[in-house]
C-alpha cells in the first residue's frame, strides 16, 4: 500500500493546549505523524511519496471562501495585537446571539471556532493546506485504480466543519478527497469514521447529501468531545435523510462491542454501495490513549483492518487522531496490514 | 446614598483568566470591590449595610433552573475530574450542533458558556448568589421609598443570560433585581446599562419583553466583546419590539460622542416612563482601563451622574465592570456622588 506523507505537517506544531484548565503541550503534536511514518517504513508498507499540489479549488469546494480566508490571515491578525500566547477564542456566537462576523480578531475566532483547546499557531494554514494535499493525493491515486492507499495527514480534518475549526483540525481532509472523487467521475462515495472522537465536521458537511454516505462509531458524545454532535439519532436531513448513521459507545467498551458496531456499520455501507470508501483512520480507541475512554488492544487494530478490506471497496486511509505517542505507529499500521492480509 | 455590599464577594477569586492567548490573574479579582467600598467610606456617600437574603426564588425567576444548578454543582464535578487547572470550557454547541446538554462538567461547561475568559472557581456560586442578594436588598430599598441606593455587586451580572454565563458574569444581578420589582408592584422598569461592554445578558433576558426597556452604551461589538450582541439593529423581538436600544461605538470614542448616546437613551428612557431606573453601572469607559477603548476622564463620570440623575427616578444602581484598578473606586463614586450633586 502506497503512503502519502509530507513532512510539511511539521509546520503545525503549536505550543499550548488549553486542557483541564490549563495551557499544556498539545497532544496533537509532529512526533505523532514521525512515529507513524517510521512504522510504515520499519514493516515496509510500500512506497511513500509526497503530496502533489492541487491548489485551493477543491479546499474552496468544501469550506467557505471567508473560513479559508480566516485561517490564512489569523496568525498574522492574531500576532498584530501584540498578545503572548498563540490564538485561542475566548468567547462565541452562543445561543441567541449575533451571526454577523466581528471584525476583531477575537471575535473573528470565537466565530470560526467550535472548541477552544486548538491554539493556532504560526504555520497552522500551511500545515492544513499540505493535510489537504496528502489527502487529495490519495484520493487521485483511487481514481488512477489504486486498491488501497493512506494518506498521513496531518493536521488532522475531521472535526473541521464547512465554517469552523477546532479539536486540532482546520480543513477537512476526508470531506475534501471525498467531494474531489464525487466531482471525478466517483457517484457514490462512503466515509467509515473510526476515530474514536464523533466526526462531527465530515457529518455536517455532507449532511443533507445523498451521494457521500457517513457513518461514525465514536465516545458517546454525552460523555466526550466533541459533545454536541453525534448522537444515535442523527441520520441525515432533506436529500440527506438516512445517509448519516452513528454508533456512540460508552466509557470501557471492549473491541467485541466496537466491532459489533463496526460490522453493521460495513453492512450498512455494502448497501449503499459506494465505488469508494474512505477511512478517517484515528486510533485513539486504543485501551492506552490518553485522551478517550475505548478498550481496543493493538491487535484489535488488524482484525478490524481486516473487517474493512472484506468490503472490497477501493479504500483511502486518512490518518486524523490517536495520542498513545508510542504506540500509534503500531495500532495505525496495524490496520493497514490487517487490511492488506485480507485482501 | 446607601451602598449595599459584604465581603462574601471575596469568594470569587479565580486564579486564571484566559485573556491573549495565556492564563494571567483575572481581571475581575476582590480588590476592585474593596477599592470601590474604600472611596464609598472615604467619601462618606452614606450607611454601607449588609444585604438581606431573599432565597432562591427571585434567582429562579429569571435563570433556569438547570443552569443554576449547574452553577452550585460546577466546580465540584470539575474538582472530581482531578483537572490541575480552574474550570474552563473547551467546547460548545455551535452552528448547527445538537442542543442536548452532556453529562460530562467539560461538556457542560461549554453548554452554559458563552466564554471562556472566565474560569469557575471554588466559592462561585456562593459569591455569585450573595451579589444577586445584594441587588436585590438594593430593589427592596427601592421599594421602601429610597431615591437611589447602590448595590456593590460583586461578581458582575450583566452578560449573564438565563442559560449561560461568561464574560466574568454568572447570574444577572441586574436582571434578578428588575424582575423582583416588577413582582412587587413596579409596572415599568428601565435599565440603563453604561458599561464599556455590551449586556448582553440582559438584553437577551427581557428581549420580547414590553415591561422592561433595556438600553445599552458599549464598544461595537464588531471590536469588542462580547462581540456576538449589542448591534444597532437589536431593538428587541415581539412584545419587546422597540423596547431595547443599543448605541454601540467605535475605538477611542471621546465623552462628548458619548454623552451624546446617553441624552439619546435617557430621552427614550423618559418616553418609556419608568417607575424605577436601574443602571448598570460598569467604569470601563474610563480612558486608562486596560481592556476597554473609549475615553472617558474621571470627573466625566461626575458630570453623567448628574445627567442621570435628572431623569428624576428612584434609581438602583448595581456595580459592573471597571478594571483600571486604581481609578475604579474614585470613578465609580463620582457617578454617585454627581448623581446626588444634581438631586
Amino acid at each position: 500500500m502506497e503512503t502519502i506523507f509530507t513532512e510539511k505537517h511539521e509546520l503545525r506544531n503549536a505550543r499550548t493546549e488549553l486542557f483541564a484548565g490549563e495551557l499544556v503541550e498539545p497532544f496533537e503534536r509532529p512526533s505523532r505523524a514521525q512515529f507513524v511514518i517510521d512504522r510504515v517504513r520499519e514493516v515496509g508498507l510500500g512506497a511513500v511519496s509526497v503530496p502533489d499540489d492541487y491548489g485551493m479549488e477543491p479546499v474552496l469546494a468544501v469550506h467557505d471562501a471567508a473560513f479559508v480566508k480566516f485561517l490564512q490571515t489569523a496568525w498574522d491578525d492574531w500576532a498584530a495585537t501584540g498578545a503572548k500566547g498563540e490564538a485561542i477564542p475566548t468567547c462565541w456566537p452562543a445561543r441567541r446571539m449575533s451571526a454577523r462576523v466581528p471584525n476583531h480578531i477575537d471575535g473573528k475566532l470565537g466565530y470560526y471556532a467550535l472548541a477552544s483547546e486548538t491554539s493556532i499557531s504560526p504555520g497552522t494554514w500551511e500545515a492544513a493546506y499540505a493535510a489537504a494535499q496528502t489527502g487529495l493525493t490519495g484520493a487521485q491515486r483511487i481514481l488512477g485504480g489504486a486498491r488501497a492507499v493512506f494518506s498521513l495527514c496531518r493536521p488532522p480534518g475531521h472535526h473541521a466543519a464547512q465554517d469552523m475549526y477546532g479539536g486540532y483540525c482546520f480543513l477537512n481532509n476526508a470531506a475534501i478527497a471525498a467531494q474531489h472523487l464525487r466531482e471525478h467521475g466517483v457517484e457514490r462515495v462512503a466515509i467509515l469514521d473510526v476515530d474514536f472522537h464523533h466526526g462531527n465536521g465530515t457529518q455536517d458537511i455532507f449532511y443533507n447529501r445523498a451521494d457521500v454516505y457517513f457513518a461514525s462509531i465514536h465516545g458517546d458524545p454525552m460523555e466526550a468531545f466533541p459533545h454536541f454532535l453525534g448522537h444515535r439519532e442523527e441520520t441525515g436531513q432533506g436529500a440527506g435523510e438516512g445517509y448519516s448513521v452513528n454508533y456512540p459507545l460508552p466509557p470501557g467498551t471492549p473491541f467485541d462491542i466496537w466491532r459489533s458496531a463496526l460490522a453493521d456499520a460495513l453492512d450498512r455501507i455494502s448497501r449503499f454501495a459506494p465505488q469508494v470508501l474512505i477511512v478517517s483512520l484515528g486510533v485513539d480507541t486504543f485501551e492506552a490513549d490518553p485522551i478517550s475512554f475505548f478498550r481496543l488492544k493493538s491487535d484489535d487494530f488488524t482484525t478490524y483492518g481486516a473487517d474493512i478490506a472484506a468490503l472490497g471497496l477501493p479504500t483511502l486511509f486518512m490518518m486524523e487522531g490517536g495520542y498513545a505517542i508510542k504506540e500509534i505507529g503500531e495500532n495505525t499500521v496495524n490496520v493497514l496490514t490487517g487490511f492488506e492480509s485480507r485482501d
